[in-house]
């Protein structure tokens, strides 16, 4: 067996918190899948640990997992190109959005990136109040959609204003919108939608500037409810309306 | 501050465990809105704990949760009457009805309860192999809709197989299934939607007693993805594209 330094477990685990995942620009994507999809994308892995040479008592040290997997790597986190992004939102952008306001769950996060991957959506943006990326929650309930979806943290009420000022549709869901399946015609494919937090919903700053106020209908539609969905449910059940045929 | 003896709090803990919630025949519930809800079901609230009667101290010493809230309930489970439930699979049955073959992660089952819940689905079999509704991070994650949604534990093959001599459709998802979309047709709202497991998808076994075979398209249609989706999340869009009107 290999050994690892206490100072080298030390630092594998300071990887958890935010802080240092900022100081060192390394994160950390654990198992077989997570670690495969790391290596065949753009992303830099700088460390592979393997409990069959590290031995499993060192790998539950430094996993983040209640059941540790046999691998684990330390990743170099990726800055989205904003720009790159944001000079795609023309008049003529036939691209499809996601923009987060304050999701705080991690695996919402990693859910609504996975589910965006699947569905074809072109970037998720993100409020500065919104769960960091490189979580460790975030980066394996992705599935290894992180390797290939990026998400850029900006102020979403400018990023609205752009695609609206471009003539583009920036859709949001809110319990006093239309229904999704009247107002969405099947023609549209394109724009950006506005998810709210698990908690707030929508912030009212960003209420003013999207222009398509949508609803998801629970069943039976005139039934009198004070629930709600889980926002990664209800991403997906609006990306799948987008996206269907 | 009233106190709570050391007895209490060791009870109240254990029925964290399933072997105990069996034992006790109860489960714990967190939150206003849990609580509530509680009260307001069919549910017996058997114990209800304050934090600012207990102490914040005791209450995180009982709680679940990484931040304990200001309640916490004790709560008499309750058996699905699996007859009640069975009596309705007729010809005549116009209800949609939810199958699920081994879903283990807690979350998963509890936000697929949530959505149940929204969109009226009658009730949710789950084979023995699912996790136990009463455990306390499904309780969570359904956000009260526990208190209004049977779970009914069964062997699924029998199941399915008395949805199709009563001439219902029985409806499960396959990576080699039909595009969703072109198969359902509108005037489809009713029949037992099958969802497999996170690791495994749905069992042979089950395979051979389901007649209408799924597949939700990522986007592009005919893009070459080996990925998934999360089975909370595609059993949020095969609900909603039954209940689209």
């Amino acid at each position: 067996m290999a050994t690892l330094s206490a100072n080298k477990i030390k630092f594998i685990r300071s990887l958890s918190q935010k802080k240092f995942r900022d100081e060192y620009g390394l994160f950390v994507a654990e198992g077989e899948k997570m670690v495969s999809e790391a290596l065949a994308s753009g992303y830099e892995v700088e460390e592979i640990y393997r409990a069959d040479e590290i031995g499993k008592e060192t790998m539950s040290r430094i996993s983040n997992l209640s059941s540790p997997s046999p691998v684990l790597a330390v990743i170099r986190k990726q800055d989205a190109d904003q720009s790159e992004f944001l000079k795609n939102i023309t008049p003529s952008s036939e691209g499809l959005y996601l923009a987060l306001d304050g999701v705080k769950d991690p695996g919402n996060l990693g859910t609504i990136i996975r589910l965006a991957d699947w569905f074809g959506i072109e970037a998720i943006f993100a409020s500065p109040g919104t769960v960091e990326v490189y979580n460790p929650k975030v980066v394996q309930s992705t599935m290894g959609a992180i390797f290939r979806k990026q998400v850029i943290y900006t102020e979403l009420p400018d990023l609205c204003r752009k695609f609206l000022s471009a003539g583009l549709p920036v859709y949001g869901t809110f319990l006093d919108g239309k229904n999704m399946y009247d107002s969405l015609r099947q023609d549209q494919k394109h724009g950006l939608i506005v998810m709210g937090s698990e908690s707030f919903g929508i912030s009212d700053e960003l209420r003013g500037v999207i222009d398509h106020k949508l609803y998801i209908p629970p069943y039976p539609a005139d039934s009198v409810t004070s629930e709600s969905l889980n926002v990664a449910i209800a991403t997906a059940i609006i990306c799948a309306e987008f996206r269907r045929q």
